[in-house]
């Protein structure tokens, strides 16, 4: 069960990240101990949640998930020990960002699947679980929702996802879709955030 | 079953409109193309999820709904492509919003009485979903939402609820419930705009 | 059944003084009395709905629990013929708000031990019990939560849901385990308050 096992370390690699992500915004509000480590939580799990809710997959996964619990207070030990240091560590965390990205897209566009879901709205899935619990952390930190402004995100995640299902669609395993989808949403972030590319706006 | 498919037309148009005024928000807010399409989607769907979330009623409809996808999709367009011309198109946008409020409010008491609950908590439903979108779509767009402030909204909705309930207590159809509760409503918010009436604030 | 009795007054309290927080919060936003009662709402059975939302508990427990409406509707009318003098009163709400956040953390936590959940879980889940109304509260009054930012609130709840779990491990009954970790948080959340005790922040 190794590919299994990859799945899993790369997923909660993926919380991992988003908890830290969460934990930064929290201490540039100036929210102490407790605000920190509510927002690194939100903002690994507001995702997954979100979708778990709509498709009525209760009581949502994380509440019995030790794993999960366990990245996200690494997560946000690890904001909260070295967020002076993040500069330094700014290409980690968008490499976290984006793997977590890839892996909980495909994650949500699975679970859409199972749960007899269209192709159409096991993509949005993906993209609300890829997405939204950075909406969540935005929301709470009472800024403005960064990902509807800044460079293409959301749309990597469709992209991934259409990707992810037309692989199974023409047959090849579950693992090569996985790793395909999750690659090119690395891909797409990374050629996005170096020549940053943004959605058009309207004037 | 022309009667069902008048209704069903209805909905879609104030589908329709409160995916265009989501937009718009989204538009003000300088938010790219992909938050736009999301503030469209979550302004049009966020009322009957959140109903809909509250009685258990999962997955949530739109999931599996695709006269309602595409009713957004619209009103996305429309509000990206004419928003220049919103001025103009005013009136149209207040009728479409007052529809949807009517027939979104007719929706959620229904389904609130079918789910079994007393009258007061389905006309709160009612007014659940005519209104939440609205709130929603402001919380994302980060501005208090309007709803708390302007001209006589959710009394509108309130009223609309507990007319449907008394019509149909009384012994009528359906039919002239939802068209005498929708045509209640969309009278309510014409005088309250036309006549500027405000609720009651606290000095 | 003095015991549930007591329970179930103290309950009605707390959301009592929730309500009126939330009134008192909508108020200070030069909201309408329709935003003003939405908000005491909320503020009220944010923290419950959003614990029967993870856990499955639908439909969620006030749509069918008339005294939770009742106290409602009159935290809203205490908040708005009494907000003149409510720094007269601020001794009075500081209590009310503090058996809430006690009880309500005692409710989240029997809860989550009777959904099956584990002991950190079930912590967690008085703990948003207790809380997630007031982060509401602030999202819709479109302020930073209050509770990531002032003196020792959900800790307390921490605490208290803790206690509570140790108590009634040890043997003894619900109703002492019930009445320590309420007198817990209060006298936490005194402390606190009295000598301005605040978690630490991050520079």
């Amino acid at each position: 069960m190794i590919t299994f096992d990859l799945f899993t370390t790369i997923d909660a690699l993926g919380t991992f990240a988003f908890a830290v992500s969460g934990a930064t915004a929290a201490i540039r509000s100036r929210y102490d101990i407790f605000g920190i480590l509510v927002l690194a939580f939100v903002t690994a799990i507001g995702g997954g949640t979100t979708r778990d809710l709509l498709i009525g997959n209760t009581p949502v996964n994380w509440l019995t998930d030790t794993l999960t619990i366990w990245s996200i207070v690494a997560g946000f030990l690890f904001g909260l020990l070295l967020h002076r240091k993040i500069g330094k560590w700014e290409g980690w965390f968008f490499f976290f960002d984006a793997v977590g990205l890839g892996v909980f897209t495909v994650t949500g566009v699975q679970i859409g699947l199972q749960a007899g879901m269209g192709i159409g709205i096991s993509v949005a899935l993906g993209a609300v679980t890829g997405c939204f619990g950075g909406v969540i952390r935005d929301v709470l930190a009472a800024t403005k929702p960064l990902i509807f402004r800044k460079e293409i995100y959301a749309s990597a995640s469709v992209i991934g996802g259409l990707l992810y299902i037309m692989i199974v669609e023409f047959g090849e395993s579950i693992i090569v879709a996985q790793i395909t989808a999750i690659a090119a949403v690395l891909f797409i972030r990374f050629i996005a955030v170096h020549y940053k590319l943004e959605l058009p706006k309207i004037n």
